[in-house]
């Protein structure tokens, strides 16, 4: 079977390999916390910034929840861009914890304006927390992370951004853009196995988090603060395989360089839209520069039924791919071309599978013009 | 290096390969779901309970935030069993969730009595949640889990149990026992690797629960309740990969059989006892039968500094051994033979480095002494 969802990923062999290796007791051992400060600073290389990283041991949308959790206070405002289903997720978080949203909205085939931004901080004044997804996986899209970040930090505002999707994808510069807290996971471009959150924290972030002084201790970031940053003690056993993986993950891509990796990335997605565009099939995101090279959402074609598609493409061709969430589940399924993922050989099994399966479908396949124009994108340009 | 610790253990290498298999995709592969069931059902024949199984990506000390968070109302009195350091940070808890506990407090050297515990549910009269550490692994302590559980069930308590450190090493029976949470860890007896928390809930439990209605979503209960137990579906991605690991840690228990393992714990941890003894040592909890199978806590002999004992250990004999934490730091050396670690082979090396690293130190050994008495409990006893 191939996996090729948006996360988790398929993982290569050498990183699983790397849990093979017994397991040191991260809270006696000392070698094992050098071990994961090389960790973190090769995610710091990998995130582009010079902040304090965090791992922690859980997935990636609890480093959403510790992140609203840490910064905002009750009753205070916190603007929420939203272009999808996650952008919708921290509406609820600051919510729950008692944050009052205030949204700046469009449609989930679209991406948040920067302008729009600007003037809804212009109007409301005194907001000093915002939250962003930059690729929104179940949309297939991504947001302006770089002119958003600029006007955040025009209007000294902390930005929480959820890079789950897009870190190790497509560039992120933390710092340069003015992102104070990313959120990462482990399962995604970096293809590690799930369960590790990531996040890096900036200096202005830290101020914030520590002015509110939120509850609890799991999530908490000020744990983080006490435990590892003051004292060189993880708050509690962490997931030393775990880390050993992800350890691993860094490696093969700070080894095939960044920019090889953003290619790679770049080539695959745009074959997979020229595919798409060829078969007659329609992106989901309404213009295609809006698309996230990390993942392809696509219409469901009237009369075809997404689910029953998936369905056969696993049963017949091997080839598992993925529907979507929230209100656009049955209307899109989604190829995750991130990470491991990310390779011509992968692409282009999926890519027949999927010709083959729609014309078993009876859906009018122009299989030959589509798998030449994913090819032409593949060997014969860049 | 020998991880003589109390968690995390040595990993068996069987457990450690069962993470190579690719990850499935959790969210998606309908097989992963049928793995994902058949693994609680091996919890469920280790725990010896029907009830509801959560196994969570998060450490175990995460289990014991969730349950107070979705168990206990503001205001609500809760009664706080301590004898150490992790009945201690369950007060924590309670106080930062807004409950008012009531404590139960005995000396870090001894066990909470079931008549106290009765005797304070009868002088409030109100109190509907209790929790509880069975092992207290900071003071290689044993509470009397079957005693005090008798104690809540009659007096219709909620009974909230930190089984991370005996679950797999000694008996507990969680539904005879009338055990209603039960929170283990994968890193502990189980000798998984760490990263993975699992609890059991009953009935009664999930009826405070959702009387309660706690806040927030990765450690609230009831997003487990609303997610896996109403839809099927996982609240996030799952740590697959830990699963597959926690999963053959399951088998290779049950394959031994319970009793086999638990003989095998109570054989290494008396002759651990009869070595102390006869080296001239002291065991830290104030009476033998106090002592849990799973860790033995040794007092520091005075005038020897014990972080010093454990430098040399490590560098000069290749084993590793605990300190301990809070205000035992500095008092107390431990042992951890439990679950991968509770085999003679492995403890008699480490008595033996432990023997001439105290004689190096100085220390009076009774080696030949200490040592005939740990063998004649592993070979000629039972």
């Amino acid at each position: 079977m191939l996996t090729f969802t948006p996360g988790p990923t398929e993982v290569p062999l050498r990183v699983l390999g790397a849990m093979l290796r017994e397991p040191q007791n991260p809270d006696l051992d000392e070698s094992f916390a050098e071990f994961y400060e090389g960790l973190c600073e090769k995610l710091r290389r990998i995130m582009r910034t010079r902040g304090d990283i965090i791992v922690h041991s859980g997935e990636a949308i609890m480093g959403l929840e510790a992140a609203v959790l840490s910064l905002v206070e009750p009753g205070e405002k916190v603007l929420t861009m939203t272009s999808g289903v996650y952008g919708d997720g921290f509406i609820d978080f600051v919510k729950a914890y008692g944050g009052v949203p205030v949204e700046v909205r469009v449609d989930y085939d679209d991406v948040v304006s920067p302008e729009e931004v600007d003037r809804a901080l212009g109007r409301e004044g005194d907001i000093r927390v915002a939250t962003l997804v930059h690729c929104e996986t179940p949309s297939g899209t991504l947001n302006p992370l770089r002119e958003i970040g600029k006007v955040c930090r025009e209007n000294d505002v902390v930005l929480v951004v959820d890079a789950v999707s897009s870190v190790g994808g497509v560039p992120v510069e933390v710092d340069g853009w003015g992102v104070d807290v990313c959120i990462v996971g482990s399962q995604k471009c970096l293809s590690a196995p799930p369960g590790l959150g990531i996040m890096s924290i900036s200096k202005r972030a830290w101020e914030k988090i520590e002015e509110r002084r939120g509850n609890g201790f799991y999530l908490n970031l000020l744990t983080w603060r006490d435990w590892w940053f003051e004292k060189g003690v993880f708050p509690y056993t962490h997931s030393v395989s775990l880390l050993y993986a992800l350890d691993e993950a860094c490696s093969m891509l700070l080894e095939e360089g960044l920019e090889n990796v953003f290619r790679r990335h770049r080539l695959v997605a745009k074959a997979a839209r020229e595919w798409v565009k060829a078969m007659g099939l329609k992106l989901f995101p309404r213009k295609e520069e809006y698309c996230s090279d990390t993942v392809t959402a696509v219409e469901a074609p009237k009369g075809l039924n997404e689910e029953e598609l998936r369905r056969r493409l696993k049963e017949k061709y091997g080839v598992m791919i993925a529907g979507s969430w929230g209100k656009l589940a049955g209307r899109v399924f989604r190829l995750g071309h991130m990470g491991y993922n990310a390779q011509p050989g992968k692409l282009l099994q999926v890519l027949l599978a999927l010709s083959l399966c729609l014309l078993d479908m009876e859906f009018p396949s122009k299989t030959w013009e589509a798998m030449s124009a994913a090819e032409d994108v593949l060997y014969r340009s860049e």
